[in-house]
């Protein structure tokens, strides 16, 4: 039988193993951030109407431009950032991973580099090394900000062609201030990605890096319908940005990426976009809920400005994570030594996972750090 | 307001268009191989089933692995190529151009090498660029044709990383024998694709590559289900190859990276197969009748396994092409001088070509190269 190592795979790959949380079976799945609402009713409908719309033409190619889907985004993105965004300022993939590809392709690559402010989405540097983007980590404060000072001192230095800010961020769920993202954008020349797949959880009063778009070129605003809008299993990513920027992404896009049936679907999805988005108040009350119960159980939280909680401090994460586990509860141990991550769903969920978490606390909390 | 020119891009894209066929307006399109028989109304039903199930679950990320999927694929190609093929030893993405980039970034990349023999699917060299590999130009025959000899010894000179050979090849359209597939395979330390798009339209008697992967980890047959199948919107391509390639795939594939949407109607048409490959004699049929028609226009053409012609002689082929679309013909100029390519569909299309080409063929053709 052959083995990878039997294979010509380029030598960086060599030991690495997928990325992707544990599928294990669990009764409360709080893992993955899904948002756990069904899609309305009023939506199935459509949504089959115009997929079976799409299907009758499925023998022909998609549009390779996706036209109709970005000027539906531009309309949405105006609507929530209060901020015109025209359709040509807008460019959608499978998922905002394929987005961000998009972008490194264009912006980073082999000799390039990107930097991100660890702990982030752990997704940038694989991207990154996928496509032969160097990664430099970037420093946050011991509470999991970022000190703008700081940062704009390691921008310079490092002088990476690409930078990842995540707000609110992930894993710890805060959202960057506008002010330091701007002076993040003045301190390199290279690309700012301001990837806010969560925004639409974020605390009343917090803007978004949409507002920040004119006049400034080289900042790119990704954002995706998994979360918010509940579309996880669509695949379906975008971003905002210049026009130029687009021009850039057309040049390394596969033609024809996105298909017809995903075209469609995200149509009818952004035609009920009230609807679908009636589950953000929801949850974000449930989140909050999970924050003000952790102080009774001798635990505390990051502050979050997304659908999920970074909670501790745990003594082991591993083991809490398995505790949890072994009561049906699954959350993510995303390898920060103290701390583990809960998805914020629905009411019984909380219920589960602060029932779980109050049989273990005692068990499993630490003063360590506090 | 900001150009290409002023953002930071990778200086290898600079002056560079995006990929793709124009997209002109004409009454008859046969410029981008789709088959243009409509699916069958009893897989448009299933079609319908399967994804208004498949939504119900939509707000939850998709079979990351495409287990069930990557199954059906097995089956098909057991069936189809008279040789097993196990589900692991399948993987499948968002179009072929996804997979074939897959490919790329495991096993070419930054400092290593593909190769194909031009004039091949315009595809692989845009898309090793996307992935930083270098690209060497293999030979054909002045018939089109590879030359085992001399393609040989020109792998052992240039030593790729990641060979290509298409067959059919696009745009030319002839297969290429297993002797060769075999030989270019004992050449080469690297992967070898046999990229087999139009596999399901070859002559009577032309096998696939898939028979030649026992004993052959380096080997990798891709395949798409946009010709044959007739699911070009559906964006899904696919590949079996020894189960370590499909392991050294999930090192750089994005996850998540095919929707639920996708699957399902990908295994919806798999269900259906007899009846949509039902259409492929019926364009084999219409490709045969342009092939012979040729002759008494004073043209001619290369042999062909897919669903398309590549005809000749012309004496300008810009200038041809024009003289067609302005007869409502849209064809493929695929910048091969004294050649254009026509997609093979419908008999009326046929008509409406082999009239077109009569009309301009005495102020066109050439004998140039006869």
């Amino acid at each position: 039988m052959t083995s990878l190592d039997d294979l010509p795979l380029r030598p960086e790959l060599r030991g690495r193993t997928p990325y992707g949380a544990p599928q294990v079976p669990a009764a409360h799945r709080l893992n993955t951030n899904e948002n756990p609402h069904p899609l309305p009713d009023e939506l199935l409908a459509d949504l089959g109407a115009a997929l079976g719309s799409a299907a009758l033409d499925l023998n022909r190619y998609p549009d390779r431009d996706a036209v109709a889907l970005r000027a539906d985004l531009a309309t949405y993105l105006t609507r929530t950032g209060g901020q015109p965004i025209e359709p040509g300022q807008v460019w959608a993939g499978n998922g905002s991973n394929e987005v961000l590809q998009q972008i490194l392709q264009a912006f980073g690559g082999a000799g390039r580099t990107a930097l991100g402010f660890t702990p982030s989405y752990s997704m940038h540097p694989i991207i990154a090394a996928g496509t032969g983007t160097g990664w430099v980590d970037g420093h946050r404060a011991a509470d999991f900000t970022i000190d703008p000072g700081a940062a704009v001192a390691q921008l310079r230095e490092a002088a990476p062609d690409v930078v990842f800010v995540t707000s609110p961020n992930n894993p710890t769920g805060t959202a960057v201030d506008l002010d330091t993202v701007a002076a993040l954008y003045e301190a390199t020349p290279g690309v700012l990605v301001v990837d806010e797949a969560y925004a639409e959880f974020a605390r009343t009063g917090t803007p978004s890096a949409l507002t920040l778009l004119p006049g400034r070129p080289r900042l790119v605003v990704s954002r995706t319908m998994s979360k918010a809008f509940g579309m996880a299993g669509l695949r379906l990513g975008y971003l905002a940005a210049d026009p130029a920027v687009v021009d850039a992404i057309q040049l390394v896009r596969l033609p024809y990426h996105l298909g017809s049936l995903t075209q469609a679907a995200a149509r009818a999805a952004l035609a009920h976009t009230d609807a679908l988005l009636a589950t953000v108040d929801a949850v974000k009350a449930q989140r909050d809920r999970i924050v003000d119960a952790l102080p009774s159980m001798g635990l505390t939280s990051v502050p979050s400005d997304a659908n999920f909680v970074l909670f501790g401090h745990v003594a082991d994460a591993s083991a809490a994570w398995r505790a949890l586990l072994d009561r049906g509860v699954l959350v993510r141990d995303v390898g920060l030594p103290g701390w583990l991550r809960v998805t914020a769903g629905t009411p019984a969920e909380t219920d589960a996972f602060l029932t779980a978490l109050g049989e273990i606390a005692p068990d499993h909390r630490t003063t360590l750090g506090d």
